[in-house]
């Protein structure tokens, strides 16, 4: 296998410069006690309530194969500054650590970590870029999911988005996040393969097109696939599109052919649905679903709601997450070497330590979340628990299909203005305990002490 | 190799499910004549005078290993609707058409095709969905750097952006498609080694907090990359910082360290950057370099045109394009079995048959272009060329810095308007030809009589 056609997210080298520069100033030094980082969003972009936290099981996996092949050594040795014990060093290095995390799924809020590593300080820092990249996107397309599927609700959705996407793990790993959060399934083919993830498919108008009618192209699509025919009517003409499927029904029927349902992608879509639902009752065609894509977004979904639609392709806006394409987010080390650190740069300050998230409900719904230290004892459900030691799984990958059904009771129990596209009236309560702000207070002490100190020095 | 290590982006399966499903309706009818199909972007987003067309050796390199693997197959074959034998007729199948396309680099506008295909339908079609995502990214990214580019003349951009890139092929792709439309090289290691792009790596706020102090962190630092330090001053108190910078430099110098450059990574990098150049200047330290990053785009870039501020590392608006993640583009069938098609859609048709996009030059900037029809006679440069013939290369690819200085020049032949930030107040002329427009009216009368016909049928 060539190296190009290796994963490139799967490669020790998909990472920051800064990491092996700062790397190789911690070898020479010998500075490798352990670190705390966490993995957090300063805050929430304004059209979102809410985050969904995802990327867990892909981020488990990169620490669990992580190493440095030969042919990337090799590559390293011959740029400048890493001389061969540095090489040999990374060579051995493997992900030796902790990782504390929320369950994939789980809504969160500003300034809530989702994932604490605890490792050696070359461990924990190393991993930075690709831990950041694989939790930053995974949580920006189930928290966009999410709202599609709560501005849905009742309707099938299915995730069209795979040549939009920002290249192939963005296409895999929105269809999975989609699912997550409550899509049906994925027109893409790999996230079934490789997630189990249901697939769905019709027809391009390239089918339609290159056929010498839409009548012959239907007929032959539908024999082609009996058991599964959507027919996408909206090439020439929608209404007579839908006209024809009324002409052919009859005639597949008695081949034993099922016209499942048609695809509207273009125009006014809830006009044409409503005249196209008339054209399929009058014809007799109750059983013929309406399936409707092109342009979609949550807002859109929302407007169509009471639409005859059954069930909806969202394609861009979901997969590029197109009103709040990145999330202001960061992995910040907390400790290091049993001391906690806080970073004081203006408009970046950060809750020191480790810390553990409280979440207490009120009659099934969220009533209000606490920050806190890790080893504080308050109520409510401690949303961050243990899932690597060592480097290895405490369980099993869950099942996709069991995280996508606690995901979509997890936002059913978020309180009701937070459920809704437009922003919230007032932000959910996040309160950060006394014993948290005791401890960033003494950090910012003592690190103004050491600045000071240094500055005389 | 476990099959979850292979690039998801060298899978015939990583394509949307409606291409098999059409290819099993052509292949049961034995419909497989040659299809022409073109890419091409239906309008330009506001915000973007132009759009730098990128991807095409992406493309090619797909295209060229394209074929199902023996465990797909297998798992396509346990999914319903594939039968023995088209599963292996799809085993054997390869790309054996004809590419024509832009070099890369190359200016774009509203409805110019960038890429041509040619093939058996059955080739042409299910290639669709990688080949619209890899020209839709790489041409995303480069657009969007070239304006920072242009917003930022003469300073040393680098791309920052891998941990916020949707993926690892988008951080991969994202820091080729900046290198080639003029920055100067990324944080990204595996572009590096990938693509031969020039990287740059300094230190993060964690190097610095982890230290007992931050005189310790810079000397630790400066011993580990002699040749090459860039220190982050701004986690505690940037001028101070600075002015600790100016204490050291004499002492490294002693030692034969060079400090290159300080970074600033938060607040208001303007105001800081004029008082850490008089920090440095009047400590003897004018050869150290100020480099600045965080939540640059390209209007901050243009904004900070006159700050002291030599170089810039731009990450989330870069990679992910955030005032447009998303481009309207499309990839559509324009002639099967030598017939031209259009498709009518309504907001959605399209210029039907082979094209040639003429562009005519005046004064050495880019006057008019000319969507002509591919056989046509016209002034100016026929911008679409042949690159691959009976799914080979007819060249080997281009060397990126290559492509990268032809990119440049074309850049800086945009007329004056276009490279402004704002949208220009007449967009760039693109004509269309009168055979076109003949071709397009032959093609509506043609088809309203099969509509006709087969509504009559």
């Amino acid at each position: 296998m060539r190296v190009t056609e290796r994963d490139p997210g799967a490669s020790a080298l998909l990472t920051d410069l800064y990491q092996l520069t700062m790397l190789k100033a911690y070898w020479e030094r010998g500075m490798n006690a352990p670190a705390a980082f966490e993995f957090f969003s300063r805050k929430l972009p304004a059209c979102r309530n809410f985050l969904v936290a995802a990327g867990l099981e892909s981020v488990l996996g990169f620490l669990e194969q992580l190493q440095f092949q030969p042919d990337e050594l090799e590559w390293l040795a011959r740029q400048k500054g890493f001389p061969p014990a540095f090489i040999d060093w990374l060579a051995s290095l493997r992900f030796t650590g902790e990782v504390d995390a929320m369950a994939e799924g789980t809504p969160f809020f500003a300034d809530e970590p989702i994932l604490r590593i605890v490792a050696p300080l070359a461990e924990a820092q190393l991993v930075e870029t690709r831990v950041v990249a694989l939790l930053h996107f995974s949580s920006l397309i189930a928290s966009k999911a999410a709202r599609c599927a709560l501005a849905a609700p009742g309707k099938l959705l299915v995730d069209f988005g795979l040549r939009r996407a920002h290249g192939a793990e963005a296409g895999l790993l929105a269809a999975r996040s989609a699912y997550l959060a409550g899509f049906a399934g994925s027109a893409t083919v790999l996230a079934g393969q490789r997630y189990g993830i249901p697939t769905f498919g019709t027809m391009a108008h390239s089918f339609i097109q290159a056929h010498e009618s839409e009548t012959r192209a239907f007929l032959d699509f539908a024999r082609a696939h009996p058991d599964n025919t959507t027919l996408l009517i909206d090439t020439y003409d929608t209404e007579a599109g839908a006209a024809k499927v009324v002409d052919l029904v009859p005639r597949l029927r008695a081949e034993g052919i099922r016209v499942r349902a048609v695809r509207l992608d273009s125009g006014d879509l809830a006009a044409h649905a409503l005249k196209v639902r008339k054209i399929l009752d009058d014809g007799g065609c109750r059983e013929v679903r309406i399936f409707a894509s092109g342009g979609l977004d949550e807002y859109q979904l929302a407007k169509l709601a009471t639409a005859p639609i059954d069930g909806f392709g969202v394609g861009t806006a979901l997969v590029v997450s197109d009103d709040a394409p990145g999330l202001d987010c960061a992995y910040k080390l907390q400790e290091y070497a049993g001391i906690a650190r806080r970073k004081l740069s203006e408009g970046k300050s950060t809750w020191p330590g480790r810390k553990q998230v409280f979440r207490v409900l009120r009659n099934g719904r969220l009533a209000h979340d606490r920050l806190a230290l890790v080893d504080e004892k308050l109520d409510g459900e401690p949303l961050i628990q243990p899932v690597m030691r060592e480097g290895k799984r405490l369980a099993p990958a869950p099942a996709l299909a069991e995280l996508r059904e606690r995901t979509h009771a997890a936002l059913e129990a978020l309180p009701e203005p937070l459920r809704g596209l437009e922003q919230a009236a007032t932000p959910y309560p996040v309160e950060v305990t006394p014993a948290l702000r005791a401890l960033a207070d003494a950090v910012d002490r003592r690190q103004a002490a050491v600045v000071e100190a240094d500055r005389i020095a």
